[in-house]
């Protein structure tokens, strides 16, 4: 069966809408994931599984494993004539009424969405990309923190920040640490060890980070450093480069008014490394 | 004509639903106002309008205020028969692609819901209420502080802390200052005079809270000082109460472990003022 992209599916129902009184709508109150699809599999579906079920946990949402993988396997089953998709998994709490109180019985919404996708190997996965430092700060929420959850406001002001002119923006904590850019999270090459920003307090727990960390390094005998990244360390790397699910790896060119005089060669043994491990 | 409640109109139509790439359903991309309307007039709509043209340009969400009050004006009109409603307005930047980055082209969600009120002299506006200190810290955000938008995580997790044995959890940032409550604002008494929070850094400026400030107070010859506001001036208070659009001034008895002692004659003086106010 060929499908048309994109397709989102609600509950399992193609083409249907969402209820205004969806708490996703009103409070931003759920979480979502972004996989990329190879011919209808997700390589790094494990990690996608794990950040999702632990996220909905601490959120208190009662996540139906099997109702997702259902709705999730029954889209997939489409989509192998389509080398490259992005899936979109958004969970939220559902439909409550006004107030913030937690519903007593919550069924909560699955909204899976497939959109066109592109190969891994893209002009800035090649060539590297120009990026910049946001002026907006991150606020400190460990109860939030490492979640991908929805409520994005900080993220989409950081990116109303510039138009076309940098692929992307770091963002720091409003104790100036550097946490992550708007859409992915960062690496420092530095005396041939990598360093990560510590996730305790703000930004997403990207899984490409956790595949870098967990799957990447090691095979290189890499050792990977997670601890709070000043931005005088920033201006002291070797190397950067930035990490998402959908893109991967990215080498980082320059920093506007920071860094300009970055080499790539750690960067580039990583990339090769993933481009084996996503086979 | 005769409506059932809750009655709620999508850009003008009843009972419509929401697309999935709503901004406001993706990453709360938006914000709201819930405001207290009685008999089809909404007393403080002046200062809601204010403030939601004030955070739409904040969120850089082009807000088309006439055609906001055409669609509001046609609901409130069969509002007539029913004097007590809670009239919830909810803007987003309506239907996106996937990424944080703003559309070129932003056609806003108007979504606004009329729910059923109660008077305002509820048992808890008469006899007061008991409190509690949430766990939960407030990120500091200069960029969001003071705009009611939809990302509403923190307040969410902060009201699940407990279930109905308080009316309301007091809120401090990471700095443990005090900036609200989960619902509603809070003004100190000490000396005859007020205090509320600085909300430069978090918090949301209620419309209660500004009425307060500018309307209530000064009919009473009371000065209201703004300004950080630490734990420990809130165990030194005389009187506490809280304040909501919706519900006006609640009275606090206590603050599970830390205040007992509270009184309320001049908190009873703010009560009075408002009732007269809201006529």
């Amino acid at each position: 069966m060929s499908v048309q992209l994109p397709l989102i599916s609600i509950n399992g129902v193609p083409d249907a809408l969402i209820s205004p009184l969806d708490r996703g709508f009103t409070y931003g109150d759920g979480l979502f994931e972004t996989c990329r699809c190879i011919s209808g599999r997700i390589p790094l579906w494990d990690f996608h599984r794990e950040r999702l079920i632990n996220s909905a946990k601490r959120l208190q949402i009662p996540l139906d494993e099997l109702r997702l993988q259902g709705y999730l396997n029954k889209l997939l089953l489409n989509l192998n004539q389509y080398l490259d998709t992005v899936v979109k998994i958004q969970i939220t709490r559902g439909v409550g009424g006004r107030g913030y109180r937690l519903p007593d019985h919550v069924n909560p919404t699955y909204c899976i969405g497939i959109f066109a996708g592109a190969p891994l190997q893209s002009s800035s996965f090649l060539d590297g990309v120009d990026i910049r430092i946001c002026d907006l700060r991150l606020g400190k929420n460990p109860t939030l923190a490492g979640i991908k959850h929805l409520n994005r406001l900080e993220h989409i002001l950081a990116r109303a920040e510039w138009h076309n002119e940098f692929a992307e923006g770091l963002l720091l904590d409003t104790d100036n640490n550097v946490i992550e850019a708007t859409v992915s999270n960062f690496f420092i090459v530095k005396n041939r060890q990598l360093y990560t920003a510590d996730l305790t307090n703000s930004g997403v727990a990207g899984i490409m980070r956790r595949t870098i960390i967990e799957r990447v390094a090691p095979a290189l005998n890499t050792q990977v450093n997670i601890e709070p990244i000043s931005y005088t360390s920033l201006l002291q790397a070797d190397e950067i480069f930035l990490t998402n699910s959908v893109f991967g790896i990215w080498p980082v060119k320059s920093i506007a008014d920071v860094s300009t005089n970055l080499s790539h060669s750690i960067t580039r043994q990583f990339q090769h490394q993933l481009i084996q491990l996503l086979g």
